[in-house]
């Protein structure tokens, strides 16, 4: 089907409306701008959102959008100042480029750049094409032992390293991380990988607590249906975690591992909240406060995130391998959405169309 | 009245009863401790909170207490290790001890201690008796510039100091204070002497922010009854603060503080909850998490801030008399609770029975 | 002499070899760019140094080189896609601009980019001529509170800003300060707007020592010829610094001054490098790792320092003016390179061709 | 020989001269103290220093002084307040005890203690003998998987622990460690544990770099007789380290490691001075400074080593085990440091006298 099509596109153009597209092969705005035919795309919570939704919180789908942002694939072209990449390199593709210029960029936050353009967010096309242009210093050459389908998890893998540099987990640690998903079940990876010495997962799906035990915890939680405190306090004894953990990270959005979180904590400890939920919760502030937790945000990745993530899965200290559950052909694309929002598998990839 | 008790104090019997009790002098149980003659103490909003309800959350007042915690005096008596003290030295009180042995104890967390000793926090009395008992290591001596009285402030400015290092305040930033009493306007200007730019004062009542103004801001801010959201935009653009503030410090403990704080904070911003209300809110994490804010419980007061405080104060920069609006007898110590309920004056201090 | 000149120049072409030259106007490349009509120039000792030697260690003028990188000027010239600063502006211009690409650049360390093209550092030109092109966020306006010739002195004072953030001078803590040159007292003027409740300049010039006592310290040293530990405990002791200083800058460059500020310092403290001098000294190793120093070098400035610096003169808290004891006419440029190396005044500033 | 010794004692007595004295067994003078019967001490460079040159620096033994500091043993005694260790708990002995109310103590710095009471520096007694008194928080107990002789190397895993926390390694860092004797072993062992991708053991022996390539790193370095710089740029192209290391740790007090050191690094790079050495070196000051290097001392072992020092043997992350490589009675102590003086093994201990 895609032998005469020039740059091929899964778009998405309204609530449940995708359609296969065939688009201009993008062009090399910037001497350091590379092209790249995409091999592997993840599918990501986010898509999927866009998709049955047409929008997350402020961002609204208006005119038409190229879904996908986990992706990687390789070089066809670079432009006439790249120096540290060439034509045949195969790279994890970081899809966010941020402006350079503003307050955070210069900084060294260009994830909280004013003017970010990042793929498959409105206005932004995503990676799911048979091209996709980046800047050099976007792109994160895969060492010859990692294959691109891995490559295509540096993404979320990124998303895992800035949450655990966030909470800034130190070895010797206690984490207890909520939600069992592929970004949850990163972060324990990650934190195992940074020197924890206890990692916990919890959840409310007993399947994914035994993945999870067998991937990359210590010892797994399964909240009952008491109180927040009730669970901190039971989770806390059961892992003999004394005062308290020293760090805990919501992957789930959901307000009662919110809740939890706060409660395990010990006092001066730290708290990440990485994944998205509804925009208002209720919120335990005292207990915060008089524990004087530090609480952070974590939002998408940014200086040295993608290199370690790079890094971590080439030396094997985080595998990502056995988080990729199925790989589509490119023209499943919609199927595969379908069976992601079904809850099917860990992580899918869509392969990309030869170059 | 004083004349012949040995160490009258001021006790909490039950709610809303107190009465003048003649104790035993304590005495040194330490070689490093030593006995002051209390001199002046303020009033601070726990102390009238267990005088009205018996109890702050898990604290409960079981047996008699006396009340007490932001006091100065007068150096009596000295134990045998004592150096750095002796007898006539005129001092602040650091009114919480800590165990020195626990992990936040030594991590130099000791506000953390997992056994402090914490004056008028049950079931340890306060400092509103003619003597107490504390290490040399918590006294800090005045210079001759400083007043006894000013000496009893440094307990509420200790709490701004402690706030505004949490809240990592640096020169040029701008900074959003709620709540526009005694801590709030020591906030403010704890924020000045660490070099903000900007320090906006928010309140509900005018004649707050009139003190604040002429006080220690730059601006000040009267919420409309309108959304946080909508608040938050007129403030950042009234003071024309861009992208947003760099610090956002409630001490007001109330809910739509809290939002407001959250939204007029710019992405990578700092927010620190200072003032303690309800123990739950409702909370708008997402906006926290993907403006990436830090967000921090501030308790009490540790490693440096007495000693800070003192400094602010005797190098001038920082004003703390301006705040003492009264100053009654000991014998008046129940009228001057019932003032300050009623929300009469800034900072009411009971002056102490002379040795 | 320059009316009809297009863009004349103050060319180094060999050791003490200088000459007005006309050059092409500079063309705007970047659409963030902006063309400057430079008004005001100050001398530094790097300018000096060039002129003098024709190298600074590896930096070596090779070919004709512009001099000047301390400036101020008039925008006359913006690029497309310009957004913050239009014809007329007055704005502290930062000389250095960086790739915007390499690692340092990306994690907020610009000022360590592995590209930067400096003014007046070889093989690129400097500001000492009618114009200079610089990228916008590169400029930055003056509030009207504030002078060209104010503007010049951006450029020391952001040195300055630079060496006390890596300082991580807070407020409260003592700090010494090696040379009373132009940037030592920047220092001092610095540490005391961040907070800092003694500061003491050291240098062995007792004008320059008078000068900086009025300017912005808590007192002046004058070291002994005694050894280096000698003339600290002096210090220390003259100055009440009990266990000793919390900071030690030093922007002499000289022997005697790194060991003195090793040893004024308390276990703990910090101590920053400046002043560049030889390439090699004798160094009391022990001393710094026994009190568990941490030493950090300071080079040039990054991230937030130009606002800054702009910020502290605007709000009055630093004072540039006193330093600045002289303006020369652009014709004049080589009489005040004369008279700076020859040790006269504080400032020389050399004034630009008008549009 | 040992049976009716109360507390037989392994004494310095003057340069080369040592004896077994019965001193009489320590009492408990603080409630929270514990008596402990001393079963293993390894024999660390100071001991042998003290014992060749009667002093270290300004360390001099003037009386007759216990030697020894690396010690774990069994506890026989507890104080009245002893809550978290039992008699006949092993442990790990931390053997310096700070005052616990300076101003390093409690900003969590003890390690920096004005008034530290460090086992055998003068004129403290060390931990050769049959007991020795502790107060509980500096006991580590040990888990059932370690060993009393595993144990005793938690004092020099510790003072690894210290460095590698001083150079703030964090993962996917790159980390050259100079010197592979004890310390720079562990150095290297522990910047592994924490996440370190590439750790460069340098040394001038190379047996020793054999030992440390089996140990735990990824590849080693001899140096050649050659400039500092040169060597570095070697050590760099070797280990594809691109713009230089990120970490430097000096494990062996020579300055020629010194220099390299500092050449090897990146800018922005950390160097950690670990080793002592001569108290004055020629130092490259002016690449440190430009290359805006932060440089730490490191000072024995503060808040929480010697509990991650536990815990990185108990878990696997760190071996000791293979550096221990010989263990003599206690009577053969002084033919102990007869070898220890020749260079011979890693890690000899000595065992303790039965209670």
């Amino acid at each position: 089907m895609t032998s005469t099509a020039q740059n091929l596109s899964f778009v998405l153009q309204g609530i449940h409306q995708v359609k296969f597209e065939d688009r201009p092969v993008p062009e090399l705005k910037n001497p350091h701008d590379v092209l790249i035919n995409v091999k592997y795309t993840g599918i990501c919570g986010s898509d999927v959102h866009y998709w049955e939704h047409g929008s997350i919180g402020q961002f609204v789908v208006k005119d038409p959008m190229v879904l996908g942002h986990e992706s990687a694939g390789i070089i066809t072209q670079v432009g006439s100042e790249v120096t540290t990449l060439k034509v045949g390199d195969r790279v994890a593709m970081e899809p966010g480029t941020c402006c350079r210029r503003c307050e955070p960029c210069k900084r060294g936050k260009y994830n909280l750049c004013e003017d970010m353009r990042f793929a498959a967010t409105p206005p932004y096309d995503g990676t799911l094409a048979k091209y996709y242009v980046l800047p050099e210093d976007f792109c994160y050459k895969l060492p010859e032992s990692m294959s691109l389908q891995e490559g295509a998890l540096m993404e979320p893998l990124a998303v895992a390293v800035h949450i655990v540099r966030q909470a800034q987990v130190s070895p010797g640690q206690s984490v207890v991380v909520f939600g069992a998903g592929p970004v949850g079940l990163l972060c324990c990876a990650v934190a195992t990988a940074f020197g924890a010495s206890k990692v916990i997962a919890v959840d409310i799906q007993q399947p994914r607590l035994d993945f999870a035990q067998k991937y990359a915890t210590t010892s797994t939680f399964m909240p009952s249906k008491v109180a927040a405190l009730e669970n901190a306090e039971r989770l806390n004894k059961e892992n003999d975690l004394g005062a308290g953990a020293d760090v805990a990270i919501d992957a789930s959005g959901a307000e009662p591992s919110v809740h939890t979180g706060i409660h395990v904590l010990r006092n001066g400890g730290t708290y990440v909240q990485g994944g998205m939920g509804r925009s208002e919760i209720q919120f335990p502030i005292m207990a915060a406060c008089s524990k004087e937790l530090t609480l952070r945000g974590s939002f998408r990745y940014g200086s040295g995130d993608y290199k370690l993530a790079v890094d971590l899965v080439s030396s094997g200290r985080v595998d990502v391998k056995s988080l990729i559950t199925g790989t589509v052909k490119f023209e499943e694309a919609e199927e595969a959405f379908v069976g992601v929002k079904a809850g099917k598998g860990i992580k899918t990839l869509i392969a990309g169309i030869d170059a």
